[in-house]
């Protein structure tokens, strides 16, 4: 290694050093450890500071997160938007350099990492939309798109689930653009890995056929780094994993100790490794002149790059028109024009059908004019009838299975590799809108994924069919109760609840035309009724009044299959001689984003309202006084049976309406919207 | 085989097929492909019918859940409390037959499974628990506990990424007293398991360090099955995955093809199969006599070595009388004698202490004097602070790392096989306390685990520390904000948020008294101070009046670290005029379960209530008016940079307060526990 190439290392990990140090909280250790292995390869990668969407940038993910303060070393060396200031500040309030990785706050950041597991899967999402974007756009002499996606991975990335599905899939799908480095320093927050990681990774990686190297010395052989680089890149039907054998905490008077991982190095420690390696002990946040000027130059190559990317897209626009001018529009975030008058709409004369099949139709309607729109499911396609008429599967060629211009996704038995496989696709950018089917209950499976969705603005689509106990026999294994109000409790995620085919399209028109917010589709196995009275553009406020009443007595706000069950408690409490109103809410997310003029049109002042879900009725006495919905598991049995024996029949939901009236007889109400502050 | 042999195997697949039939509901083709296995194995298990609870008893995991017809078929035909026209049943409302395995509705049931990948990590719960209990107990001669677990697993359950954590873990900890089945029949719902699930599982077993064997013929080789058995058995150091290839709905006009996965046979296929095998096509649930004589045998035989056991144990409780009690006492289900008073208390001169670190405390004193408290963490030991002084860590006695009678089990970054091997542990019995430390936010990665044990009841305990924007420094990726709702939202779980000292002994007790509900304690990184007027006997309603005032103007409810800001509003509040009341309510579920009038004496109708909770108000209108809370993502910063940025301070709360007070003068207040039904 060359004398600039090890001072600009030590320079990449005393950045950290410092940075951790001023903060006092941090993790000093894997940035010392991954310097070198960093330096090596973003060297090789073609990437542009000043535009940090560019669509054929190579793509970094640091999935150990924790080690950010290399990630933001190398961002203020390179020249992007971030500086040693920034540094200075790192994991204060309001910084562009917070604990871990934030897509949205520092510019260069792929995705948002920390939690474990996470960042090596979404980059199979990328490395998948990478391949998907080639193969449908690249043509003879225009590879518009051939980048490639690295990751770095610690042992507890590799510890975690969902990478191990992450992975599996990856090798299934021979995603040769896509090359992950182990940092095998044999140590985590519990000490050794002997304690707990004691699995042959090298055969476990090569079991899910992926192309695995070794790099004996990653603490100072960069060049047998830069050489499994591109041994990896020779390999073209494979994933590959570098294993990279580093010293946790380089320099440290503490390397190799779980000492090193989480807390700032002391100041005498600082002090002995500035000095062994030639810096100035007194000095923070170095760069040396020589440093500096060699990441410039760098910067000028990789921009030259860039620039010729330009010119053959540029060719290419001129040589494919049409589709150069869809490319185009997709880099440019917008949709097909008039895209949403695909959208199925429906009277109460058509037949009652179950929403999951509603979103079937919206899907094969909405997919045959947004080319952007490709989609899975985790081994539940024939359930949750995500895959369209005529779809194409994504699959490499060699299996004579599908193409890699393939829309539909076969996800296996994956739900949370799914979410963070969605999430991967969504951070390539190239306005995908990418959706994954499963059973709404396990959607909680993927509930790390979820989360960083809807922390990272992945605005992806969850198809979480069979929503209720509605879905009868398979019983309380498979019925949620609780999912609904885990993710409306999470900020930004749409959770939407369509009652028939109208409200199944105006929650489609959301999702597709949402860039920031993750959308979670919760649709029956059973048939529903088409409503009276429902609209794309009613439903698509989020809640609307479905059952207009002068006076009512009482408001029923229901979702999803219970709306209609609603309507038809109308009808029996007239018999009682209550006039009741019905509210559809199918959404709460948009509904809150409502002016309150709105809301309160809906909610009104004055009059009692029962909601009326049939799950866990926790967070709804935000939208109502009286809550009707099961709060315990539910049961095996035919769906009929169970929703007579919980009591949600007409009659049910009238004797609950009837006991809302009369308590509230006589008493003033306020809307549960009219509040203090 | 012989022909008793084969009438047993098709009887056990007639009667899943008659049951799938008679539902027109449920799962025949994985019965069918697995009743030679299953068949082959129960004949070499040790189990009692008639004492499904015996300590010393195999166990079964059903792990692909769906296949439960399978398990229903054997258990009828061994005599269990289950008989044949309680299949007649299957999938109906009320029935001891549910659409998968439901260990409280159906006797010989393990342990409730249908979501794929728990069943397998279930059983090395099990396999661990047993592996304790017998380094723990057994003494030369006196093997009380020489007990094996057996699991069935599919396709499905080998690509859900709980699966892959626990794998990993067992092989690490070198189980030789689990045994698990693979079945490999190439089908998933989505069809060829070639389409997303083409990885070499056996390669990847033997990266984990298993033990793996082969049954080509899984369909009719019962002998080759039989000798894997006692193979596996031979293997005492690592656990054992056995490959049995097999065809889906065997027997079936469709076998082999995803059509027999999950739809009834009609009516011709039953009919020629059941000609096939000799078996009388007009007659249903069908047990020839020979085949019923010879299970009852066999039932006999095992009876036989139920009770040499007992004469085992009444032997071992004569010579080791303490040893003897002690295990007694344990199978009892009874906690020893005043376990409670070790919890230790606190009065407000003591000092401010982290809830994570008073967790700390109490299971050093609870660990002494209960031994079947045991437990673990998420790679989390040293922020988790679970691992009490002197403890031995649960590991093979030949890496030299601890003993299998150690009582802290290293889990690894694998927080979803933490939980679902918790449940595992739990329901091996022998009153198994065991509790398991990740951050609180992380629990969410394994919702699934959590999930399961609540409908189960696994009364087992997480040790969810950094339980808000309290944790500082590591930022939103980290900082739950809907994770306390989620998991109130879910039945049955005591989600506990103690405030200080005694609120955590309280919320201990509370989870080491129960046998039925999991607890999560959310417990904070920074300090809290020891609050005027807490006790253990106070927290342990879940909610109580802390500071108590004649007719307050306001009631500020809270829970964990806001209780004490809440305390000191009330100070602010003083110098405004305005008299509040302060409630801590650290365990909604606790709280719930109290009568209705102690309830209203804490909540009560006429006073303004205001919640404040650094999370979202998401379901806080169960117990108050007005909410102040956290509806957004928190922020990387100074934990108490955050606090204030935020408004979480004396101030902002009063200020929040006094805006309640305002809106509600003049208007009638009912409390919010008030409804109408
Ligand atoms: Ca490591
Ligand atoms: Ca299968």
């Amino acid at each position: 290694m060359s004398d600039l190439d090890q001072q600009s290392i030590n320079t990449i990990r005393l950045l950290a050093v410092d940075a951790v140090a001023a903060a006092n909280s941090g993790h000093p250790g894997a940035p010392m450890g991954l310097a070198p292995a960093a330096h090596a390869l973003w060297k090789k990668m073609n990437f542009d500071p000043k535009d940090t969407k560019w669509i054929n940038r190579d793509r970094f993910v640091l999935s150990n997160g924790h080690a950010c303060a290399l990630l933001y070393a190398l961002l203020v060396l390179y020249g992007f938007d971030l500086t040693v200031e920034d540094l200075k500040q790192f994991r204060q309030l309001h910084s562009k350099t917070p604990g871990h990785p934030e897509v949205l706050d520092v510019p260069g950041v792929e995705v948002t990492t920390g939690p474990l597991g996470q960042g090596i899967s979404n980059a199979v999402g990328l490395a998948i939309a990478q391949a998907q974007f080639a193969a449908t756009y690249n043509k003879p002499d225009f590879p518009i798109s051939n980048s490639y996606t690295y990751a770095f991975l610690g042992d507890g990335c590799l510890q975690e689930g969902v990478s191990s599905e992450a992975s599996s899939l990856a090798g299934h799908l021979q995603l040769g653009n896509l090359i992950a480095f182990w940092d095998d320093n044999k140590i985590s927050i519990d000490g050794s890995t002997n304690v707990s990681f004691t699995e042959d990774v090298v055969a476990r990686y090569k079991a899910y056929d992926w192309h695995v190297l070794e790099v004996a010395n990653g603490d100072s052989d960069i060049e047998a780094i830069s050489k499994a680089i591109d041994e990896a890149k020779k390999v073209t039907n494979k994933p590959t994993l570098i294993r990279l054998t580093t010293t946790i905490g380089f320099g440290s008077l503490n390397q190799g100790t779980h000492g090193v991982h989480g807390a700032p190095l002391k100041a005498d420690d600082i002090k002995q490794v500035k000095e062994k390696w030639g810096f100035n002990p007194e000095e923070k946040f170095a760069i040396p002149s020589a440093v500096a000027e060699s990441y410039a130059a760098q910067v000028k190559k990789n921009q030259k790059v860039h620039e010729e990317w330009n010119s053959l897209f540029a060719a290419y626009k001129e040589k494919y028109p049409e589709l150069g001018a869809e490319v185009q529009r997709r880099l440019d975030g917008k949709l097909p024009e008039n895209w949403a008058d695909s959208l199925p709409t429906y009277t109460p004369a058509d037949p009652a059908v179950a929403t999951r099949k509603l979103s079937e139709t919206v899907l094969s309607k909405i997919t045959a004019v947004v080319p952007e729109i490709i989609g899975g499911s985790a081994d539940l396609t024939p359930s949750n009838l995500t895959r369209t008429p005529g779809a194409i599967d994504f699959q490499p060629p060699s299996t004579g299975l599908g193409e890699y211009s393939g829309r539909y996704i076969r996800y296996g038995v994956r739900e949370h590799a799914m979410g963070s496989i969605m999430n991967g696709i969504h951070a390539f950018g190239a306005n995908y809108k990418n959706y994954g089917g499963t059973f709404l209950n396990f959607v909680s499976y993927a509930a790390g994924a979820v989360r960083l969705a809807a922390l990272s603005h992945h605005a992806v689509t969850w198809v979480a069919t069979h929503d209720s106990i509605g879905l009868g026999e398979d019983g309380p294994t498979h019925q949620p109760i609780e999912t609904l109000a885990h993710f409306r409790a999470t900020p930004n995620i749409a959770v939407w609840r369509p009652a028939d085919g109208n409200e199944t399209s105006a929650a489609y028109k959301s999702a597709i035309e949402s860039t920031t917010t993750p959308h979670i589709l919760a649709l029956t196995r059973q048939n529903l009724p088409q409503l009276e009275g429902s609209s794309i553009e009613k439903a698509s406020k989020g809640g609307y009044t479905l059952v207009k009443q002068e006076k009512p007595d009482v408001i029923i706000v229901a979702s999803g299959s219970e709306v209609a069950l609603a309507v038809d408690a109308v009808k029996v409490l007239e018999g009682s001689g209550i006039k009741a109103g019905v509210v559809s809410l199918p959404d709460h997310h948009t509904f809150d984003s409502q002016p309150l003029e709105y809301r309160l049109s809906v909610l009104p002042d004055g009059v009692p309202i029962l909601s009326v879900e049939v799950m866990s009725t926790f967070g709804w006495s935000k939208y109502s006084h009286e809550q009707f919905g099961l709060n315990r598991f539910g049961a095996s049995g035919k769906a009929s049976d169970l929703f007579k024996y919980f009591g949600f029949t007409p009659e049910g939901v009238a004797d609950k309406a009837i006991k809302t009236v009369e308590f509230y007889k006589g008493k003033s109400v306020l809307s549960p919207l009219t509040k203090a502050f």
